[in-house]
């Protein structure tokens, strides 16, 4: 993991089978792995993208993950409509200034067809029009009215599974998309501290946890500052992940919404003492944004690396010979080491599902161009077997994490393949963390002045520095060098301080950086 | 299962605490279902529906077993647009005349706030309109184009989870709202045979599979008439369902599309000689109107009745006593049950999951009402333990399929309930689809006049007569009788005839009803 920024490097002539690599141009480089590994592509429709089967078999495990996280916690699921009345965005003001500006606006419900042309019937104007929802607080508000009297009736603990659409301007791949998939929890509780605790599980442990255990990326945890928090929130939390080019990447948000909601919609309920009270209410979501972090989280030059715990195929076992003499041995040790992976016993740690394991039996391409194409896509771990690996009944077992001769084990045993791979499995999965971490933690950097400040930001990391506090430094901050406050770690060291730009008092270092 | 078109009761008064029952009002009865089991609710957005946990976990469930069958056939997911322009409509012509008509379509980009009120801003007028999606075989086509460039790229095997817009003007709760959610395949194949085939399997093999051994739902299985089918296919298979009120729900399709898009969205690929030719296509759908299915075909006047296979809670445990003292040992026993219903071996039945087991300690209220909860819930087996229960070391389990005494075991020693409710969730599942399958065989009637169909139509149940083959006379009888014909069977006897209306030849019976 070389340092991202190098310049001046002239960048190596583009060969079409390779990949842009990280230090000649990492966005180019993101891009190649979406669209080489088969993750996405951009639609013939404005800002929106496909999700391609190889991109969204990493968004189904990631769900699955998150919806088990979400369920131990006692959520259930629910199903809100995709379009909002205009004017419930006029009910909660902040609502309306921070999310009613850039989205779709449905008008009409009628097509027609005049001499063979299709047009918009202008006989069918919606009274009110309706927007397509950048996020469900409002309608969800608004149902809870109906479902919330009695404090009998709390905590409502729901989550929902959905599209969204905010109308982006510059869209990036998974990163910054007009339509995305996304969770969004909307939950409403009797007294203020209940909700100020479930905002703080669900970053912790879900969000963290999931990031952290499931993606192997660590994260820094917690409040953003108020500049940056969500509209219509007393307070939002927040897990901030670094990239590989030391951006930060927003990967998770838990909002702290107060009664701002529940006034806006008029949600009372009755208390235990009779009196009647607005309802407490936390929102919280990731999208599948999350691919865009897993990919700059761990990937390298040769394309694609996923975490085994949410990789869409676990093994992959090359069978491999010059004819079919050859190759026939080697594919029946092949099927019958997948069968033995296949049969290993259900865990929690691949969410009691059986690991995936492809035999690739591809003899139209030579081993080499079939290693690159299993590494391109990310597969954490390639088997070969040939006829001298029969021979010693045997197998070579390549690790995606570390590729080369140096990630490879030579000679082992067919017999004992399957757990000699459960076991690297869940070690690769250590190292990727343990390797991210180590990058995140080697690229958090301090400032003591603006100038010192202005000098690290061209370069890849986090800074931890002083600010005083108020919103009009913040924006002075980001105007000045493009970063911005990316969260107040609940670890910060405790260092009181005097702010680096206004020199005014600073109650501790808060955590900068430029950010996708 | 009574007749449930009995006519002149005078409707007993209704009481608020029970549910309207099927004999009095069918309708009204459906709705009491949806709505006191917690089921959907009409959304304050026009035509759009909440679907509650009560009622998304069911579809969850749905979901997880419909995705086992279409992976275990060899499909993998993707995500596409929810938009689409508005052109891609004019490129398929029976996909315009057939689905660009009611639907939701978005004009603007962007609202403005002025002097505090909201309102589309007429600067962000979109150069084109984008749809809402109300299917997606435009948008998938029109992508497929950049995808399939030779044989070796067929066949495409892809299915989407999705939420579609038809603007329909009366909507009822799950069988027709204007959002509603569902899954899309659509595959591309190289040769018609292929295509053909694909349409075949996913029917058989996915939906009617789906439907008999999940939902434990009887279906006929066979072609649509030209009348009934899907714009723009060749010809539209479907399984179609009996409902108790004897009206037939079209439960899901399964098109084949032909040449149609491939020429519409100009996708060839190279042929093994060299050629180019047109992509063959399939595409096929079910969606949240299952749930209106699954209701309508086993629940009775106590309320929901699920299926074990797609229930939620699969058993539910009430300790019972009338004091503390007597309280606690029930529960405990009840908690011990249930941790060895929860462990026992997981298995394909129930997809690996662990059985889900609640033990209800609501002792505000009488065991009466208890019960009666549940009941209208639908868990499949609900398990009481009393004083007199822990003396002698067994418990009740009742089946909610049999209601009152006949669904009752007493004395099921504590010791063996896990094996003994284990084997009795098999059973019911078992026992509703016969149930099932015998009212809908009893309510298969046969017409050999229109004099005697106009008769029967009136009555609850379908109709084998002999029609003429035509969109005319199928129309004819449409506007006089408002029954349509529902399928035209794969295994209907062989007998031909005489259309009953028009005296022409008929090449056999096909199934007529009036239908959701």
């Amino acid at each position: 993991m070389a340092d991202q920024k190098q310049k001046g490097n002239t960048p190596p002539a583009k060969d079409d089978n390779k990949i842009t690599t990280r230090a000649s141009n990492y966005s180019e480089w993101y891009l190649d792995i979406v669209n080489r590994a088969g993750l996405a592509e951009n639609a013939d429709v404005r800002g929106c993208m496909v999700i391609k089967p190889n991109g969204y078999a990493i968004w189904e495990n990631m769900q699955r993950a998150l919806d088990g996280l979400f369920k131990g916690l006692g959520h259930v699921n629910a199903y809100f409509p995709l379009f909002i009345p205009k004017s419930f965005f006029q009910k909660e003001e902040q609502m309306a200034e921070g999310f009613a500006k850039e989205c779709a606006v449905v008008t009409h419900y009628r097509l027609r067809s005049v001499n063979g042309k299709i047009e918009v019937d202008p006989e069918a104007k919606l009274e009110e029009e309706l927007i397509v929802r950048p996020t469900s607080e409002t309608i969800i508000w608004n149902t809870y009215k109906n479902w919330i009297q009695s404090y009998r009736d709390l905590p409502l603990l729901i989550n929902q599974w959905a599209n969204v659409v905010r109308w982006e301007m510059r869209t990036r791949l998974f990163l910054r998309t007009a339509e995305f998939l996304w969770q969004e929890g909307h939950t409403a509780h009797s007294t203020q501290k209940e909700a100020e605790e479930e905002a703080m599980t669900i970053l912790m442990d879900a969000y963290r946890k999931f990031a952290e255990e499931w993606m192997a990326m660590p994260v820094l945890t917690g409040p953003k500052s108020d500049g940056q928090k969500f509209p219509g929130a007393v307070y939002t939390l927040c897990i901030e992940a670094m990239m590989q080019d030391g951006k930060a990447l927003q990967a998770g948000t838990s909002h702290f919404l107060g009664q701002n909601f529940a006034k806006a919609f008029d949600v009372t309920f009755q208390n235990t003492e009779g009196k009647r009270e607005h309802a407490w209410a936390t929102s919280w979501g990731v999208s599948t944004r999350l691919i865009g972090g897993l990919i700059m989280t761990h990937s390298d030059d040769n394309g694609l690396v996923i975490p085994p715990r949410l990789a869409p195929i676990h093994v992959v076992i090359c069978p491999l010979g010059k004819n079919d003499a050859e190759r026939g041995p080697s594919i029946a040790a092949a099927e019958k080491v997948a069968a033995s992976i296949r049969a290993l016993p259900r865990d929690d740690f691949f969410g009691y599902q059986p690991l995936n394991v492809k035999v690739d039996t591809d003899f139209l391409h030579m081993p080499g161009y079939r290693f690159a194409e299993w590494e391109l896509r990310g597969v954490p771990v390639r088997v070969e077997i040939g006829p001298k690996d029969i021979e010693k009944q045997a197998c070579v077992v390549a690790r995606r994490d570390i590729p080369g001769k140096e990630g490879k084990t030579m000679g082992v045993p067919l017999e004992g393949a399957a757990a000699f791979i459960d076991k690297l499995l869940r070690e690769i999965q250590a190292n990727l963390f343990n390797r991210a971490k180590a990058f995140r933690d080697s690229h958090m950097k301090s400032a003591d002045s603006y100038d010192q400040f202005k000098q690290l930001i061209e370069e890849p990391g986090f800074i931890w520095a002083h600010w005083d506090g108020t919103r009009e430094t913040e924006d002075k901050i980001a105007e000045e060098t493009k970063a911005t406050i990316r969260c107040i770690p609940f670890d910060r060291p405790k260092e009181e301080g005097v702010c680096m730009v206004t020199g005014k008092p600073s109650a501790g270092r808060v955590v900068f950086a430029r950010a996708y």
